[in-house]
């Protein structure tokens, strides 16, 4: 989380917009938690560019259970649903369309070359009900720079640790959903954008609160939502209108952050970047160096100099620097100075 | 929630135990946060008196999922499910179980007077996979002070409204939950306690993120947890054993706070009881003046004097006082002299 929205998370704790309440105990019914909610939904729109095509959904579980929600409710009677393998996430999105015995295929996948990178030769079912994909990958640190052709079958995307890092185009997607603790604030909800039509495809069946409709007729409001999540992804969203500009800025200040960290590996005799190099992470810049000994050597020097969270997923070792929107310029720029110093010194 | 949680929130906001980073922040896989979901978990448990017999979960959606899960997890191939209807909350747990097409057998109900009372005369299916019931019902304003017998069906209750309100034994409990919103913390998590034979029910084929068994499996661990969420929770538990001193002691409070609103309603010639005596909560109590112009003015007045929230549910209308845990034996002291005062004054 941006420390400017930790900090008025602070000040007003007590007293949210000056009602004598914290955001903690306010009312979901009320019409301070009602202007809140418009507001945050206005800026997701104003920030992403879009309008009436699309709806913005908050929905608790994160992006584990809309892997359940998505082929529950969008899957077509009788139709294939696409999916592409790049990881982890990928694996848990289509475990969860087979364990509902949809009819799923996966197109494409990475599999080969242990996930590091992103597939670009594949054919899409024409007749699939969606194309599911992960827009990045936390864990081998690959992130799609070219969506996949949405315009016959539409795009959902687990987009959890890339959302609101860059500029999208929403039009070919049927569904972006994004766990909201690496971008977009505290973990607990997943922001969903469902486009109108998708909407018709929900079957009357399915328990209520596993409906998309359910939270589109109730405005995120059939039951209590998580006020103080939506507060703060609120004032998350405000920090990215306001103080940095939007997403274009945005963008830019993480591919410069990123270009510092790829630059010390690409000149590196020692770092060696895990993810190829035309499908490299703007979020996640996972590397290794020569032996698990020098690894283990550098993750404690780093910790020592006040770089925590180097340590990668605990599924392949090795290091990985997350350098979500939060992370400032500065701070990466010490860790790339840092990792030429502990090159020189380990010499 | 009570105010020196508020404030301890406040105080730690930016460094959660002298870590330097925010909870907002922390990993859920850090030994930090783990320490403190042991923390949560065995404070439960030491509050209500428990041990290995039944688990503590954590599960995101608050009791509108539970509504759904429960039939999905707990219901028995060939046998009926029984539920009690007092009031909103029971009609929803009825509805989510008749959506998955359960044999819902509704025992009793207080419909005929408005669910102004609590059931006394039913007989429970010998072969019924559980009897749901909902033990205090926010907007009549009735509570269960004596809970069926859960010798032969387990008993399974939406505790959301009362619960760590008074002492329980859990023992003929196959599954309590609660919305945290209530009495443990902000909105945005049920917490569930299950017993261990019933995680011999969960079928198979469910998906991950709706099994009973996930969350037991990964100790509420298997995707990201609200931290937030379950920190402010763990500050209430401890305010709850260390502050007030358990949950005998709470009860205490809590019986003398309803008594004061109640003896000003039995003595008053305007207030009106909505509760039948025997079924009064003692959180929520639930009031009519003669007409609905009377209740304007005591709303309005009452407003004036900072006596907030005391709209009856939009349901129903009227006036309602909630007197969670959280609610000063002083502040319900205070309304308790503003009402005797403005019948005094409108005579």
């Amino acid at each position: 989380m941006p420390q400017p929205v930790l900090e008025e998370i602070r000040e007003n704790l007590l007293s949210f917009r000056g009602s004598g309440m914290s955001i903690t105990e306010i009312s979901h019914r009320s019409a301070l938690f009602d202007e809140l909610l418009h507001d945050t939904i206005t800026r997701v729109k104003r920030l992403l560019g879009f309008g009436n095509s699309h709806h913005v959904l908050f929905i608790q579980g994160g992006a584990s259970q809309q892997f359940c929600m998505i082929p529950m409710n969008l899957a077509l009677p009788g139709r294939p649903v696409d999916y592409m393998n790049t990881g982890v996430w990928s694996t848990k999105a289509i475990k969860e369309a087979r364990i509902q015995g949809k009819d799923v295929r996966v197109i494409a996948t990475s599999e080969d070359r242990e996930f590091s990178y992103i597939p670009v030769d594949y054919t899409v079912d024409q007749d699939a009900s969606y194309l599911h994909f992960t827009s990045n990958n936390t864990i081998m640190g690959t992130q799609w720079h070219r969506y996949p052709d949405g315009k016959v079958v539409p795009l959902v995307s687990d987009m959890s640790s890339d959302f609101m890092s860059h500029p999208i185009d929403v039009t070919p997607f049927g569904l972006i959903y994004a766990g909201a603790q690496k971008n977009i604030g505290p973990s607990g909800i997943a922001m969903v954008i469902i486009r109108d039509d998708m909407l018709e495809r929900v079957p009357d069946t399915l328990p209520t609160l596993l409906k998309y409709t359910t939270f589109h007729e109730h405005n995120s409001l059939f039951n209590t939502p998580p006020t103080f999540t939506i507060y703060a992804i609120n004032l998350v969203l405000a920090w990215l209108e306001e103080t940095v500009g939007g997403l274009e800025q945005v963008e830019k200040i993480n591919r410069q952050k990123a270009s510092m960290i790829y630059e010390v590996i690409d000149k590196s005799e020692i770092y060696r970047g895990i993810a190829e190099a035309n499908s490299r992470s703007l979020m996640n810049v996972a590397f290794r160096l020569p032996d698990s000994e020098s690894e283990q050597r550098f993750l404690a020097e780093a910790q020592k100099q006040g770089f925590i969270g180097l340590k990668g997923h605990r599924s392949i070792g090795g290091c990985r620097a997350s350098i979500y929107n939060a992370v400032t310029l500065n701070s990466v720029k010490s860790l790339a100075a840092f990792m030429e110093e502990f090159e020189k010194t380990s010499a």
